[in-house]
């Protein structure tokens, strides 16, 4: 054996690799609260769409070489609690591969982060799969559902393809699911992006606020109700019936966070501006909604043929910084 | 007899005039929704401050010589269901005194109307303490108050001095009572009018659609926690305790609002820049705390000795068209 060939094998026997890309989604029915924090399980059922064109492309190289985990994302070293929680899902996929090697995990991020667009969906939904591929697991769809939602909630429903369901139940159960491939429907999504501030309170801790809401129980009460609407609307195509029940969840949402102690205000100027034209671009014969995220912006749902009439009507509003149009997006996928 | 005697004799048995002042109210716990449409009995208890310097002033003239009843808001006469509103709290007046003459109501705002200040709570409350007086009933302040009711819900509140709290009830037990004079406690209302439009949907209207959202049942089971908390706070005049309870009112109630069905936006974006900067100014250490009525403007509470300041620098928010500081308000009186 050359020295050449030592140095391949080394490498092919200490170093594990893969490469996974991810959409992010956007939820028509708001995933907000956990019944169990740990395990991320979902205080109730979501519904969202995989957003083409935005996306994570996540490579997780594990190697005896390193120190210990490493993340990089957009070429930016990060240490604390964000390489923590990425820790802690290397953790659960190192256990069941029976792997001792820490990880990097390099990440870049297709759109800006931390206002409103889940970041962190796809960001997990790509580390599931890229840690799974490397740690050589053979994992099913409904695994790496379960494994993203371990590293963000949301990261559960950026696994499947196109639109899905994330139910709530145990740590076996709770996974989402694909209830319609990206083609049957061909919905837009115009993310009108008012602020790419990163937000004060991120989720995973306003997760945790949202029971201290009294309106949080209404909330759940009738979110069963309000996905079944909004799912059987979705199947039949029927953005009349589903955008009342889609606009009115995002309200129900920033409700709760409004009235948490301490209260969560994500609610901008430029937000109010822009749910206000919503109503009257409806008033005048145009069928777009609305739903808003944990953020300031504000996503506008249409049919594909007004997409482009909504951008430019978007772009003429005040405090308006960036405009995306996406569709419905596929599943994550190794590269 | 002469003539002249004979003209005076006329006047005095067939006009009966009485002049009233009522102040409007800023409701710390907010009244939205009637368990009895028609009796204005509330679905939940409210609390509320009256606001000195402003006022309504009506002067109410029952006589033969009209063929109907006649309305003048600042010198407008109006028609149609305005004028029913008030011919139907003229009739509980004309039933109760046995008096069957037409009424002329003429009635000066000193503020402008349908935004957020309840001008409707004034103008009742006037009305039922100049229309009784000019009919000669010999009315105590709870038998006003609950005429005031029949107009408007929150004119009830605008009868008894200072701050006041309505408690829900049958017909008979549904008035509200002073739990402080004005002098108890120096509060500012800095009034920050960001709209003077007039409201799409009017109170009366927002009520009936309370019960349509699905969180109203949970802003009613906290209510009554809420107007204990918040009167507690204001007979220890302790801010700091008032404030929170008193935005997480105003919020549940836009929560209901923006999720009935139809749903009312009421807050425009300069509501919602008025709000960060509230937040904002809480944490450079102003105690301040906002409240919002069915409008889009903003009302700061304050101490005295900050409503200056905040007038200042509510001034330079984007948006802002008017300032006003009030503070606690005497009773409705005839003048």
């Amino acid at each position: 054996m050359t020295n050449s060939e030592s140095l391949v094998n080394h490498f092919k026997a200490h170093h594990h690799r893969a490469t996974a890309l991810a959409h992010p989604n956007i939820a028509f029915i708001k995933y907000w609260g956990n019944s169990h924090e740990a395990l991320r399980l979902p205080a109730n059922p979501s519904l969202s769409m995989n957003l083409a064109g935005l996306q994570t492309v996540t490579t997780v190289t594990f190697s005896d070489d390193f120190a210990a985990d490493d993340l990089i994302i957009n070429e930016q070293r990060l240490i604390g609690p964000r390489l923590e929680r990425v820790t802690a899902v290397l953790d659960l996929i190192r256990m069941q591969a029976g792997l001792h090697m820490p990880a990097r995990v390099e990440s870049v991020n297709s759109f800006p982060a931390g206002a409103g667009i889940a970041s962190s969906a796809s960001a997990f939904a790509a580390l599931a799969l890229a840690g799974a591929a490397a740690a050589g697991l053979d994992l099913d769809e409904a695994d790496l559902s379960r494994l993203a939602r371990r590293g963000s909630g949301s990261a559960s429903r950026s696994v499947p393809a196109g639109f899905c369901q994330w139910l709530p139940g145990s740590d076996e159960s709770s996974v989402a699911t694909s209830i319609a491939p990206p083609e049957h429907w061909d919905l837009r999504d115009v993310i009108v992006i008012v602020s790419q501030v990163h937000k004060a309170v991120g989720s995973s801790g306003g997760h945790r606020l949202a029971s201290t809401s009294s309106l949080q129980s209404a909330r759940l009460a009738g979110a069963e109700a309000r996905l079944a609407a909004c799912r059987k609307a979705l199947l039949a195509r029927d953005l009349a019936a589903m955008g009342p029940v889609v606009e009115e969840d995002a309200i129900m949402m920033h409700a709760v966070m409004m009235t948490s102690h301490p209260p969560l205000y994500y609610l901008e100027p430029a937000t109010m501006a822009i749910i206000h034209a919503v109503m009257q671009w409806r008033d005048e014969g145009i069928p777009v909604y609305f739903t808003i995220d944990a953020g300031p912006n504000v996503h506008l749902m249409c049919e594909a043929a007004h997409g482009e009439d909504l951008r430019t009507r978007a772009g003429q509003l005040p405090g308006v910084q960036q405009i995306i149009v996406s569709g419905p997006g596929g599943p994550a996928r190794l590269i």
